[in-house]
């Protein structure tokens, strides 16, 4: 529960409590994708040890694992091998490090702090950042496509192309560009729910897909995980941007007030605080809703949007 | 023939003629290849075109198209299929050339100039070149990983693996690496060996292995291709770094002198140039024998070496 000052989503509504097993969930996947990091990510030796070095910095900085826990719940919905849900999981927190490694570069958000410690390029420098960065894309093809991934070949190609096209010029890339141009636009809200969709709401229904790909469930199946993805993802946005605008620099770990000083456009700031929150705890609602069919076995994922809309950091 | 000014490898030597139909070959190599990246590279269209204006900005700047000759022709001697053969070229040329514009970076090599014209940082802007290339890279995934590129999905897992594993940081990302830390230590021949074949020889092994991988061909084929590729690929570094030390920055469309500016030992640094230039002769002349099993199927491949032997750019 929050208690940082300013962060009043308490008053506007009821407000699902957090089930004290959650935070259990998402440390699981925590030690389970760090354990597998530490395994697959390349140890630092050679006249190259710097790149390996500022990598693991990266992707060792203690960040929530979201990511990992949505691709290791979602698999458990279809009984796919624990190590195999484990390998994609740390193949996504490797790009989503990527993601944030590049996005904290001087000629992009300029951030020095991230998880309250210097950034890859604060804490190195930007041409290693950049590599780093480029590394940490690349490694995630090279696990996905590696053959203790999925027994089926077929499978491990779709694994690939479906993260390319989630982390590419028309997902993920997509997105930052259309955040680098924001503060010379005027942008609607419709514009703005485009910009996350790309950013961050493409990986999160990857990871949320990936379980299903894995288990070759039903497309009906994947269908229901892209619909839950995308409601948590934009419920995610909006908290995120409710804690640029209320919440603190010591919690979060970064900088915040950002959006405002740079004049971009987010949800909160062309429907208002009040009006976001709502919206994103209906997205949040909706979201457990259509993991209904799943019965027990989709318990964390439906706890999730409860943590996002309850987050401090 | 190169009439370079100081470009005198005439005198030092036997040199064998490019044969009149080996510019054929390349040239139409780079038609087919540039062919299918206009078809597979994203329109600029949405409010992230800027970052698909950039991609293809950097691809379509007439570069010489070696990387996909070498996948064409080393496809070429296991009857794979034309169409087959492209989409890999295309990944590929996609992912050299963003290493090119991350290379061209302030941060790393910082270049205004390249191919005779500016550079992607300098024609859009850092971050846009930032994205674009992560874009690109991306986007060479996305092309192996589709059905289209080779029936059989473990085929097209193994280019994916292979080629994250040429390209990473234990592949070209840590070649770049250690030729940014260059000006800061002192290289004998051995350690520059090793940044070329990490920073360029990777992607040359890849390219002529793909051939064989699409092939499916027997592993003493690879290994063929793989020690001709190698030959090739310190060819080439040798003569980039001829024509560093000897070429034209108006030949080339490159700055020149950058390597002992920078204080960067290379092999023609620290040989000498006629013993560099001795020694590239030597690898051209191996390369053409491995290949010599494939009979006359292998020619243009064949001609390649004293291509680069008499480049001027």
């Amino acid at each position: 529960m929050s208690t940082t000052a300013g962060w009043t989503v308490d008053t506007t509504g009821p407000r699902t409590a957090t089930p004290p097993d959650f935070r259990t969930a998402l440390d699981e996947a925590a030690t389970a994708v760090d354990s597998a990091l530490e395994q697959l990510l390349p140890q630092p030796e050679g006249l190259h040890a710097r790149v390996h070095e500022a990598m693991r910095y990266a992707v060792f900085a203690g960040g929530k694992r979201l990511r990992p826990f949505l691709v290791l719940r979602s698999a458990g919905l279809f009984a796919v091998k624990r190590e195999q849900a484990v390998r994609v999981a740390a193949a996504i927190e490797a790009l989503h490090t990527y993601s944030l490694v590049h996005d904290d570069l001087p000629c992009m958000d300029d951030d020095d702090l991230r998880r309250g410690r210097p950034t890859t390029h604060r804490a190195f420098d930007e041409a290693t950042a950049v590599l780093a960065g480029d590394a940490l894309l690349t490694v995630a093809f090279e696990i996905l496509a590696a053959d203790a991934t999925h027994d089926q070949p077929a499978v491990r190609c779709r694994l690939v192309r479906e993260l390319a096209l989630a982390a590419g010029s028309n997902g993920m890339v997509g997105g930052q560009m259309i955040d680098m141009l924001a503060p010379d636009k005027t942008f609607d809200a419709d514009d703005v729910i485009q910009l996350q969709r790309l950013k961050t709401g493409a990986l999160f229904e990857f990871c949320c897909v990936a379980g299903a790909i894995l288990g070759q469930a039903a497309a009906e199946d994947e269908a229901r995980l892209r619909d839950y993805a995308r409601d948590i993802g934009l419920t995610f946005q909006i908290t995120d941007d409710l804690l640029d605008v209320l919440g603190s620099a010591e919690k979060t770990g970064k900088a915040v007030g950002k959006d405002k000083d740079q004049g971009k456009a987010t949800l909160v700031s062309l429907w208002g605080v009040d009006a976001a929150r709502s919206k994103a705890q209906a997205l949040a609602q909706r979201s457990v809703q259509t993991l209904a069919p799943y019965g027990a076995g989709a318990a964390a994922l439906q706890a999730l949007p409860a943590f996002l809309l309850d987050r401090d950091s």
